[in-house]
C-alpha cells in the first residue's frame, strides 16, 4: 500500500519515523480555508456572473477542497450593492464585482474598473501590475478594509442603443439615456440626463420611452437583452467603458491572515479568471454582432469624429472634478495619465497599428 | 496548542477521532511534486527568461514547495533547441520555450507561437480558450508526447532594423535579413534571403554587413542588443510576429498522471505569467522606444500600405505550403484563419476601433 492510499483510506494510530515525516511537512499539510463570495452579479449572468462562479469553483479544485468557496450571487446573501459592506465588515471574506460601484465613496474607486477614454485590457493590466496601478488600488483599498486583484474583464465596451442616428454632439442634448460610471458625467456635460439603472429594469424603461438610449456592455450581453426591440442603431466604440475591469475584493484582514502560498493561489486563480473572461468576451461578441445585424435588423454605426471629439472635451472637464476631491484622488488620476500616455503610444504602434494594416491588407 | 502548530511540530502518535480527520482528509495530505523545467532562454534574459523563471517560482511559492521546480536556462542542462526532446522523452517535465522553434517537426506547431498576419495576444487568448485552440495543440502535442500551455507573450513585435529606407516591396529583393519561422518564408517569396540565427550572434552578423537587416522582438530586448550601432531605421508593426505566445510544453504521460488539482494549479500558474509577461513588454516597450529615438538617434518608420500588401500576399503562398503538409497542418490553419475573421472583426470594432479614436481626440 502506498502512503498516499493510507491517508486517503484514513489509517490511523500508525505512529514511527514514516508517518511522522510526512505529518511534520508544512509543505503537505495545510489548514482549511472557508470563503464566502458574494457577487454582484445574478446567478449565471453571461460572462460576468458565470465567470465569478467559475473563479469561485477554480479556487476549490485547485486545493482540492482545502480552499471551499460558497458562492452566493447578488440576492441570495446581500443585495448587489451591498456586498461592499458585507466583506468590508468581514461578514463574508470576498466579493466579485465592479469596482466603480462604490464610486459613490470615493472617486478613485471608479478607475480600477474603467473610466472614460481610458485603458484597454491589456494597457490596463500593465498599468495595474508594472505601473503602479496595484499600490494605488491598495493604498484605496485599505483605507476601507479591503484588497482587490484583477478577475475579469469585458473588454472595449459598446457606445450604446439609439432610437435615431446621432450625428452631432448636439444630438446628446437632452438625451436620456441610461449610463453609470463617470460616463453618466461626461454625457451630463454635454448636455444630456443619464439614469442609472440596474439591467433588469432597463428593457422595459426603454420600451416606455422613459429612457431615450441605452448602454449595457458589447453584443453577446446586449442580444440576451432585446434592447433592438425598442431602439435600432447600435454604436461603436464606447468611450465610456474601454475596458471594463471586473475586481476579487476581500477583507483586507482576513488576506492579511492568509499563509503566502494561499494568496499566492488566489492571485493566481483570479488572474486566470481575469483572461478566461477576457478571452470569453472577445470569442462571443463577434458572433452575438452578426446575429444582430443579421437577424434582428440591427444598424451597426460608429460614433464620428465630432462626437468623439465631444466625449474628450467633456471628459477632462469631468477629470479635473475628480482629481480636486482629494489627494489620493489625484494621485491614481496622474498615474492613470502617465500610463494611458506612455502605454498607449507603444499601444498606437503595436497592437492599433498592426490590426489596422493586417485587417486592411486582408480587406476586413 | 492549535492543530497547525501540533502538526507543525510533527508531534504523533496522537491517534483519536481528530487526528484522524485531519489526517485522512485528500484535501490536506498532498504529495510532493518534482519538477526539472528547461529553458530555450539564457538565464535572466529580459521578458523570456525572466519570466520563465518567475513563473518555476510561482509554482514553488503557491504549494508552499510542495511542488518543487528546479529551473535550468538553456545551455544548463541541454542546450536550447534540445529541450523539445529532453521533455518527450521524459528525461525532465517541463520545458519554457517557443513553439514554433519545432516547426521542422511539424509547421503546425509555429500557430502556437504565431505565424505572418496572425493573431494578436488577446486573440490568440480567445483562439486558443475558446475557439478549438487548445484542443488542436493538444492533438498535435499528444503526437510527439506533449503537453502545452499558454506560458508568457511578447505581444506585436516590431518589423526590424534596416540599413536604408524601405519603400517599396521591391526592397526586399536581394535583402539578407536574420527571420525566423513562417516570417522567413514570407520574406523568400518576396526574393529576399532570411537567415537563421541565434540571438547572441546577430549583433556581429549585422555590424560586419553578412546580413542587410534583422528583426528580433521590441524596443525593451532590442534596446540590449545595440542593432542601432549598425541599422537606425526601426520599423513597425511587423508582420511576422504579431503576438508571440510562449509555451509550457510538458511531458503528456507525466502531466497525464498528475491529479486534477496538481494539473489546476499548474495551469493557472502558467496562466498568470501569460499576463504577467505580456503586461511587462507592453509596459517597457514604450519607454525602451523613447529612449532609442530620443539618445541613440533611431528612425522609427512606419510599413507603408504597398509593403504590407506584398507582405501579405507572399504569406498566402506560404500559409498554401503549410496546408498540403497534412491533414492535421491543414485543420489547424483553417482553425486560425476562423479565428482570424470571426475574433478579428469584433477587434475591429472594438479595440482597434477604439485606440484609433482615444489616441486621435487626444492627440496622439
Amino acid at each position: 500500500m502506498q502512503r498516499r492510499e493510507i491517508l486517503k483510506k484514513g489509517l490511523v494510530g500508525l505512529g514511527g519515523v514514516a508517518a511522522a515525516s510526512t505529518i511534520a511537512a508544512p509543505a503537505i499539510a495545510k489548514e482549511r480555508v472557508e470563503i464566502a463570495m458574494v457577487a454582484t452579479w445574478g446567478r449565471d449572468f453571461p460572462g460576468l456572473g458565470t465567470g465569478a462562479q467559475r473563479f469561485a469553483k477554480r479556487l476549490s479544485d485547485m486545493s482540492d477542497g482545502r480552499i471551499q468557496v460558497t458562492y452566493y450571487a447578488a440576492g441570495e446573501r446581500v443585495k448587489a450593492f451591498d456586498s461592499f459592506d458585507e466583506v468590508a465588515s468581514g461578514n463574508a471574506q470576498m466579493y466579485h464585482g465592479a469596482e466603480y460601484y462604490w464610486k459613490g465613496k470615493h472617486p478613485g474607486w471608479a478607475y480600477f474598473t474603467s473610466v472614460p477614454f481610458g485603458l484597454t485590457y491589456t494597457e490596463m493590466n500593465a498599468w495595474i501590475r508594472f505601473g503602479g496601478g496595484q499600490e494605488l488600488w491598495d493604498e484605496l483599498g485599505a483605507d476601507y478594509g479591503l484588497k482587490g486583484l484583477m478577475c475579469g474583464n469585458t473588454g472595449v465596451q459598446m457606445g450604446g442603443w439609439f432610437r435615431k442616428e446621432m450625428n452631432s454632439v448636439d444630438d446628446f442634448k437632452g438625451l436620456k439615456m441610461r449610463m453609470p460610471g463617470l460616463g453618466g458625467d461626461v454625457l451630463a456635460k454635454l448636455g444630456g440626463s443619464p439614469v442609472s439603472l440596474p439591467g433588469g429594469q432597463i428593457y422595459e424603461n426603454l420600451i416606455s420611452g422613459s429612457i431615450d438610449a441605452t448602454e449595457w456592455v458589447g453584443p453577446w450581453n446586449d442580444e440576451l437583452m432585446k434592447f433592438y426591440e425598442a431602439a435600432k442603431y447600435y454604436y461603436y466604440p464606447g468611450m465610456h467603458e474601454p475596458g471594463a475591469m471586473l475586481a476579487c475584493g476581500m477583507n483586507k484582514t482576513w488576506w492579511d491572515g492568509l499563509s503566502k502560498s494561499d494568496q499566492m493561489m488566489i492571485e493566481a486563480a483570479s488572474s486566470m479568471e481575469n483572461d478566461v473572461m477576457m478571452s470569453e468576451y472577445n470569442y462571443k461578441n463577434g458572433a452575438a454582432l452578426k446575429r444582430l445585424i443579421n437577424d434582428q435588423g440591427v444598424k451597426l454605426r460608429q460614433f464620428n469624429d465630432d462626437i468623439y471629439d465631444g466625449f474628450a472635451e467633456a471628459s477632462e472637464e469631468v477629470f479635473a472634478e475628480v482629481q480636486e476631491h482629494s489627494d489620493l484622488a489625484n494621485r491614481i488620476h496622474q498615474s492613470f495619465v502617465t500610463a494611458r500616455t506612455d502605454i498607449g503610444a507603444w499601444a498606437e504602434i503595436s497592437d492599433q497599428a498592426y490590426l489596422q494594416q493586417r485587417n486592411r491588407a486582408l480587406g476586413g
